[in-house]
């Protein structure tokens, strides 16, 4: 069983994902990356690589999906960034 | 002492904390929030609050100071969508 912890932590996760999607989107519809900072989506990427590292070590479910997911995204971004800048 | 693995969770909160600042220093500068989804934010700072008490629950010091400082600079933009809408 999941502890009620960890579901407050994976709705956390959810919403917190959620409200990066449609960043992801309008990039993906649009190819236009000219407001996004490559500067800061590096931090942004490096700082949640350590957050999964984070999760992984103090043996976080929530934060260890939440991460993943976020890397993702977050490297998409930063791909997109380089392709079409 | 503070162990390692919450070294490189303050870390990370430094780091994810860093790349949200330019949102907030470029807002408080131009009192333009038109870039700015209101829905969006509202869903990220209960995400934000949630996280709050997962990292309470979890006696996790990253999460906890990461989450007061990032709940913060997002209500602090929230009142600046609602005020300059």
């Amino acid at each position: 069983m999941i502890d009620l912890h960890e579901i407050i932590g994976l709705v956390a996760a959810v919403l917190t994902t959620a409200s990066f999607l449609p960043q992801v989107v309008k990039t993906a519809k649009t190819k236009d990356t000219s407001g996004l900072s490559l500067s800061m989506y590096i931090i942004f990427f490096i700082g949640v690589l350590l957050w999964l590292i984070y999760g992984v070590l103090i043996n976080s479910l929530s934060i260890i999906l939440a991460n993943i997911i976020t890397a993702s995204l977050t490297l998409y971004l930063l791909l997109m960034k380089l392709r079409y800048k």
